[in-house]
């Protein structure tokens, strides 16, 4: 029985975004499934006392050259969002919501389209008018979305995917556990395509 | 004409290690020749406000299990050196001084035999009579070594070098800059093999 690869996003990761992009075709080829596990990337650097890459200047100016260059290289569509990164609790409830009532695929669907949305037309999902938009664009009842990510049961399933989420041992986004081993960042994409393909190495 | 492929490296640096592993053959593979430049990774991190990702617990217990485990990826032999990160500046002098007194092949020997020491071997490079040593192992004159590496000519062209990294917009290791593209990182090696087959992306 192989194991599902768990994959943790934050909405606001362009790293994230781009590894959304191929995660689930390459996991698909090697009989694997994705669990996807949103969660706030300002909460686990704070716990590792990290911060932003974007929050250093000289490294930030790489750092968004790089982010449309890995794009370009996976050859997923990226528009560089004006404002960046921005707050997305809600989004992340709304991701909690679907999984655990209506199950994985609805929520990696919400996924891919919340990333789509902010990552290639700079729908702001920090907003919560255009975020309600955006899910009755993706198929949601956008009043029980809006409901879902005010109500303190989601807010507490998303603190909880946090917590989860540092005691794993996460400090940024993307970060992948394949068979217990640890990897972060869409640039381990070769180290997990030979781990899936040969097994541990 | 194509244009070398400048490599900033640490000597202290894994990833720069394994890098040091592959870049000649990849840049021979397509006409490059790589222009190396030995840094002191704790002048650029103090310019860009960075820190070595060691010094944040969470991430350097990742950081050292994935050092072994991008090793053993690249078919590289690693052993974890005892004491690590370490001070740096003798080693990089004496490539200094061999590369502006015996030009860029009797450098990357160097560089060769002193990242193999201290990853595979654990030679401690700050430690004076080790390095003396190894100098003398790497067929040089260690007495010469020596000297250079007390001597304010080469302790002023390592300064330059620093100053000319962060102005160039280094702020990490293993950095590479090809066609004016900056490139940061070990994980970086597939995009600089796309741009060196392709071209542009």
């Amino acid at each position: 029985m192989k194991t599902p690869i768990d994959f943790y996003f934050d909405f606001s990761s362009p790293y994230s975004y781009i590894a959304n992009e191929w995660i689930d075709a390459l996991a698909a080829r090697h009989g694997r499934t994705v669990r996807r596990q949103a969660i706030l990337l300002g909460v686990t650097f704070l716990a590792a006392e990290l911060k932003s890459p974007v929050s250093y200047p000289i490294k930030r100016e790489y750092s968004l050259r790089d982010f449309q260059r890995s794009a370009r290289f996976e050859r997923v569509p990226y528009a560089p969002p004006a404002q960046f990164p921005i707050p997305t609790q809600n989004a992340a409830r709304v991701f909690w919501w679907l999984n655990d009532t209506q199950g994985e695929p609805a929520a990696a669907d919400w996924a891919r389209a919340g990333f789509r949305a902010f990552f290639t037309r700079g729908v702001m999902l920090n907003d919560v008018v255009a975020l309600k938009a955006l899910a009755a664009e993706a198929g949601l009842d956008a009043d029980a979305a809006e409901q879902a990510w005010s109500d303190p049961l989601w807010k507490d399933r998303l603190k909880r995917a946090n917590e989860e989420a540092i005691a794993a041992g996460v400090f940024g986004a993307p970060f992948f556990v394949l068979d217990g081993e640890p990897f972060w960042g869409n640039d381990r994409k070769p180290q997990i395509e030979q781990w899936l393909a040969a097994g541990p190495f």
